[in-house]
């Protein structure tokens, strides 16, 4: 830093000084070993590729094609009318049009298979946000949720640090491609127990983060008889739902709630974000919505500590309330992800590299096990190490999500253009 | 809500269900009031007339002069170029452009006489959320900060709520202008020693809210001095910085910190805002300036939870390194604010009526305690129930800024337009 201060000890707080912000793990090290080193085809060819991030980069087309027909989305016209009304705009509702607008984004998400009440929609800035105030407002300091491995390894932030929370896995594994069973259920409930520690949820992503494929219907159906039974709540964290590659391959928690006329719902909240399907994660767009009307109201209020932009909303309940754009948005968007992802898929295979079978995201789930020296967590990362330093490529490591199979690693696809 | 859903029990967390988010204030109870019956000149002139916000609606031509001037900061021009970027910059180090230009923008708030190092800013989604931010960072659950009385209401809400921080009471009084004097400092610190609470800071505004006034050199000079003898630290809240109706009126920390050399800086913190001096609170800017490298980088990786919006950064990282905008603002308006109290106090006088001297803000602190029946809370209360019922006017008690007399009242007087 250009003014340098001396730095005599002034105490800070133990969530300060600890290390449950996550950012040791491997999977944010691999980001900084791009950072230093970025592939660029002609000024850097030989820096390190970065597949190590779930940015989706293949419908920007799409939006920019958007925003040229619709310059009054962007500004407020000559002599900028609704500049002030914007400017002033800090009610943590959010803007009545936005979230009208997300909400039937979500439903044309869904194929009209759930309906989304506009007054339940909460906003906050982005989706780590989301999950952070959901822990805040369903569990006390030293609880924990439940979370299926693998994992999105920024949960150990989002959920533990500031909130005091603990995450008790959930061990999922190859042999049923990953998915949730009872018994798993059941299983992490006991680990809890025996570690003497409340359980006040389950917590959920569907279309899977790292895994790149959905839940299937009769799993949702049994993670909802469980939270049913332990009288816990379920999050369920569904940021790509519009990745998934046909609308009807994704099932959401919301269809079966609605299914079973809304009973047991009041324990349910699902978390959407527009950073994974509109590509969109500068603009800071999360979304809780919650069937509970208590986290509701706690929620709105607790989103005073990380509001959306107004310019932001303005811009986007613009667009998403175009259903013609977004119609089409979500069905060209799905296409190209699937299609980005037979690619990837294929050249694997070819190079003697499977894959669990996706349908949904931003990447898939590689396995690389058959090319450990040793089956742990360190032949897992010396593997790792090798790839980002002699193959040049950034990749996350199957660890850096909890998993509990060594050799796996997620592989992003789609945050780099394609040469059309 | 449209969808309406049986609500049987599932617990929600002590933060959930606790009252500490202070909405139940009467501050709260007056904007509620104009909520419900907001006046209108023409289509309800006998509604409630809102003075209880501090919203700066003095200056928003120049705003909306410079944006059509301006449209590229608005826009991304022809085949948005620069989206893509924007829409993906998610660094919680913010766009450089922008945290330069805030840098710049508070240098020449303080009429150049301290520097502000860009690597030093933290940007957050307003200062609600840098103010909370500060608090995790500095205290655990159980510790205090000290806050000099009268204070703002939202910060029973930012300091505490979800931090588990209490808030212990520096009471200061209208024998020298509610100034905070050493003996003052010393009496709140011994309170929280007797209730066995550890106190890890003071945290003061200037100019004050709801005071309307600049703090003195000498006091600053003071509680300088009191946390570096305590060994703890110090949050400016500087929100108000650029509203004082001269440059010369109001000393920054900042200043102090300088002239001394940064000594004993690192236990200094100061939180800044466009949503007052810029007018702009639903844009949801805030920042932290630390002295302290830890908390810079604690705060950076923290404020994950809470980043701005890129396309607001972008626009206002244009406005605010546009100099020539920013010095005829600053200066035009100070003048403004300054007229403007000026009317509202002499208003005042005429009918009778003192206000605290001030020389800053969105706001004066009219004393009305030769009105009260009794000189109590409760006589405070019922003639602010009346004023609301009978007048008209929301304006906000000092019992809910905490203040110790009764008979003061916060008066906002910014948030109206003038007949030019």
């Amino acid at each position: 830093m250009a003014i340098e201060i001396e730095q005599p000890t002034v105490g800070l707080s133990k969530v300060a000084v600890s290390e449950t912000h996550g950012e040791d793990s491997p999977y944010f090290a691999g980001w900084k070993a791009y950072d230093e080193d970025p592939y660029d085809e002609s000024e850097n060819p030989s820096g390190v590729i970065q597949m190590g991030l779930a940015e989706n980069q293949v419908s920007f087309d799409l939006l920019e094609e958007y925003l040229e027909k619709h310059s009054e989305a962007s500004t407020w016209g000559k002599g900028a009318p609704g500049f002030r009304e914007h400017a002033l705009f800090q009610d943590y509702h959010g803007l009545k049009s936005f979230r009208q607008a997300i909400a039937s984004f979500m439903e044309q998400i869904r194929g009209g298979r759930a309906k989304f009440d506009p007054d339940r929609v909460v906003l906050t800035a982005g989706a780590t946000a989301a999950n952070e105030l959901l822990t805040f407002i369903l569990a006390d300091p030293g609880d924990a949720l439940l979370v299926p491995t693998p994992y999105y390894p920024g949960f150990d932030r989002d959920l533990r640090w500031r909130t005091g929370v603990k995450i008790v896995p959930i061990h999922c594994d190859s042999s049923n491609n990953f998915q949730v069973t009872p018994q798993a259920l059941e299983a992490a409930y006991k680990d809890a127990e025996v570690m003497n520690i409340k359980v006040r949820g389950v917590l959920i992503t569907n279309p899977s983060n790292p895994l790149g494929a959905t839940i299937q219907r009769s799993v949702l159906e049994e993670i909802l008889d469980f939270v049913t039974r332990k009288n816990i709540h379920l999050v369920s964290d569904e940021i790509y739902s519009g990745s998934a590659f046909s609308s009807s391959e994704f099932v959401s928690i919301a269809e079966i709630l609605e299914a079973r006329g809304y009973k047991d719902s009041e324990r349910v909240h699902i978390v959407y974000s527009l950073s994974k399907d509109l590509g969109l994660p500068g603009f800071r767009v999360g979304t809780i919505y919650s069937y509970n009307d208590k986290v509701v109201t706690t929620a709105r209020r607790m989103s005073s500590f990380t509001l959306i932009s107004s310019q932001t909303q303005h811009l986007l309940a613009s667009m998403l309330s175009d259903q013609e754009f977004t119609k089409n948005y979500i069905k060209i968007n799905r296409e190209r992800l699937r299609k980005r992802y037979e690619m990837i898929i294929e050249g694997l295979r070819n190079a003697g590299i499977e894959c669990l079978k996706g349908n949904a995201g931003l990447f898939c789930w590689m396995n690389l096990s058959p090319l450990l020296k040793t089956q742990t967590r360190e032949g897992e990362l010396t593997l790792w190490k090798s790839i980002i330093r002699d193959l040049k490529l950034n990749i996350s490591p199957g660890s850096s999500c909890h998993c509990s199979e060594p050799g796996w690693f997620r592989v992003c696809f789609a945050n780099m253009r394609s040469k059309r």
